[in-house]
C-alpha cells in the first residue's frame, strides 16, 4: 500500500444496487454512496452518474491525489480486460469496457474482477485470511461463487474467468437443473435457493411433520428453513445437514486441487452458523485424503456483510499499477 | 537458465528403478545412469550409491561447476521441505530428508517434487506446454497424477501436496474402492488399472461377444483392452469410451477451478491415441460451462516417455536458488 495515497475506492456492482465507498488502509469506509444499477439502461449514463458521485466523495477526502486506485467487483468482471462480459443480470448487453470508461472520465486507474474474487481479496487484506497465502473463498448467496488464492494471488486463469466452483458437478445422475443450463451443479444445492429447493423436495418426498408444512411450498425461502431449524424442526435441520454435507464433499475435492490452508465462507447462508458449519466440517473430514484430515480450517468471513462488498472491491484498488 | 552452468541433473525415483541424467538447456540428455531403488533398504546406502553414480556422470561433463542444480521427481516428494514423506511404494519409511542428504554429499542444491509436478515442469520447459502459463498435466499410468500450473508456477499449496486430481470423487454412490481408502476416485476409473477394472466389469455384466472373453478376466490388462479395441472389438472400444468420458467430465470441473489454456496428457494410457482422446474431447465440451466450450485444448505430451521422467526432474533443477 502506498502511504502517500491513503485511500482506495471500492465499487460493488450488483443487479439491483451499485455501492461505492472510500476506504483507508485499515479497512474503514470513510465515505460512501449508492445508486440503482437498473435505472441506467445506457452504459454511458451509468458511468456519468457513477463518476459524478465518485468525484463528490473523492473531493470530500482531499481530491484524487489521495486515491491509490479504484477496485470494482461486478458479475462477470474480467481482471485481464477490465471488461464486464455478458453479465446476465446487468442492464448492459455484450462486452462493456467499464474500467476504461471510468478511467477516461476520472483519471484514476481501475481494476475489475467478479464479486467472489473481490471478496477473497477483501478477506486477505482486512479479514479472516490476513496472513494466508493459500485459501479458497466460497460465497453462499443466491448462487455459489468462489475466489481462489494461491501463493497470495487470486487465480484468474488463462482467460480471467477461473474460480467457478459453484458449477462443479456434484450429482452426475438426476442432478438439479442449474441456471447455467447444465445439471447437478453445486450451486443448485448449496445456495440460498438450493436450500429452498431441498426443503421443497423433502416436503414432497417425505411424510413427517414439519413447521414448514404450514407455508406455501412454492414461496419457502432459506430464511423460513432457518427459522424452523432453530425451533428444532427435524426436517428443516436435515435440510441444513444435507446442504452442509454437500458442501463438505465438494470442499474435499477443492482441497485435492490447491491444498489450501483454509476455506472461508461468506454470504447469506453463513447466518445459519453451526447449522451449516457442523455438517460441512464433518463431511469435509470424512471425504479428505488422509494427508489432509483434520488439517483444513473452515471459517466464516470476518467482514461485516454490509461493508464486505465495498471493502473487497477497494482491496483490489490498492493493487492497481 | 544460467548459461554459465550449462547442465541440470534430473533424477526420477520410482518404486523399482531410479534413473538419473544430465540434461542441457535444450532438453538433450547428455549422460545417464540408473540403479535399483528397492535394493537399498537403508536410505544412507541409497544416497551413497546415488551420489557416487552422479559424481561419475558429473565428472564426465566437466565437473560440478557445470551443474546449475539437481531436480528430483519422487512419490510424495515435498517441494517445500525437500523431504519424501510417507511414500507407500518406497523402501524408506517415515520422513526422509532426501534433498539435504544429497546436497550434504555432493554440494549441489536439490529441488524435489512429486513425479506429476516434475512432468508438468518438464512439459513447460521442453514439451507441449512451452509458452503456456496456465495448464494442467494429467498422468495416466498405474494411477492418475496431476501437476497444476498457474501463472507459470506449479501449484504446491499450503503444505506442498496440492494437485491430487486422481482423487477427486467421480462417483459418490457405488464408487469403486480406491487405494487411498475412499470410494469413487477418478483414479479407480481412468488409470491403466481402471481400464482393466472397467473391462472386467463390462464382461461380467454384459453378454455380448468380445475378444476379451478368450482371456482370464483376472489377468486382463489395459494393453489387452487396447489390442482388442484396435481390432474393432465393440466391448473394448466401449471401455475406452467410458474411460475417456469419465476423464472429460472430470476435466470440465478442473477447468471451473483454474481456467487453463490446455490439459496435457502423459503416461501409458495415452498410447491409446484417438481411442481415449476422442471421448475426452467430446465429454469435456459437453460438460464445460458455456464460456469455455470449444476453448480448452487437450493435447498429448511431446516428451518421449523413456526420457520424460528425467527431463521433467531436470527442469526442476534449473529452478534451484
Amino acid at each position: 500500500m502506498n502511504t502517500n495515497k491513503p485511500y482506495a475506492v471500492g465499487i460493488d456492482i450488483g443487479g439491483t444496487n451499485t455501492v461505492m465507498g472510500i476506504v483507508d488502509a485499515r479497512g474503514s469506509i470513510v465515505a460512501q454512496d449508492s445508486m440503482k444499477t437498473q435505472q441506467y439502461t445506457e452504459i454511458e449514463d451509468y458511468v456519468n452518474e457513477l463518476t459524478s458521485k465518485l468525484s463528490t466523495l473523492i473531493e470530500k477526502v482531499g481530491g484524487s491525489d489521495t486515491i491509490k486506485g479504484i477496485g470494482i467487483g461486478a458479475p462477470n468482471g474480467n481482471y485481464y480486460t477490465g471488461n464486464i462480459e455478458l453479465a446476465p443480470n446487468l442492464p448492459w448487453k455484450g462486452i462493456v469496457p467499464l474500467a476504461n470508461l471510468i478511467t477516461a472520465k476520472i483519471g484514476i486507474p481501475v481494476n475489475i474482477t467478479n464479486d467472489a474474487n473481490a471478496a477473497a481479496i477483501g478477506e486477505m487484506t482486512y479479514g479472516a485470511a490476513r496472513g494466508m497465502k493459500n485459501f479458497i473463498m466460497i460465497t453462499l448467496g443466491t448462487g455459489v461463487g468462489s475466489g481462489i488464492v494461491i501463493d497470495g494471488n487470486v487465480v484468474y486463469g488463462n482467460d480471467g474467468f477461473a474460480g467457478e466452483l459453484g458449477h462443479v458437478i456434484m450429482r452426475r445422475e438426476h442432478g438439479r437443473l442449474c441456471g447455467c443450463g447444465r445439471k447437478g451443479c453445486l450451486e443448485t444445492y448449496a445456495s440460498a435457493t438450493g436450500v429452498a429447493r431441498t426443503a421443497k423436495e423433502f416436503l414432497q418426498t417425505r411424510t413427517d411433520e414439519s413447521l414448514l408444512r404450514k407455508l406455501d411450498p412454492e414461496s419457502i425461502t432459506s430464511k423460513d428453513v432457518f427459522d424452523a431449524a432453530i425451533q428444532g424442526d427435524k426436517l428443516a435441520l436435515e435440510v441444513f445437514d444435507f446442504t452442509g454435507t454437500m458442501l463438505g464433499e465438494a470442499f474435499a475435492d477443492f482441497v485435492s486441487f490447491s491444498a489450501p490452508e483454509a476455506i472461508i465462507l461468506f454470504g447469506g447462508l453463513t447466518k445459519a452458523g453451526k447449522l451449516i458449519m457442523d455438517p460441512i466440517v464433518k463431511a469435509l473430514d470424512e471425504n479428505l485424503l488422509k494427508i489432509w484430515k483434520g488439517k483444513i480450517k473452515v471459517v466464516f468471513s470476518e467482514l461485516k456483510e454490509s461493508d464486505a462488498a465495498v471493502l473487497g472491491a477497494s482491496a483490489l484498488g490498492w493493487e492497481v499499477k
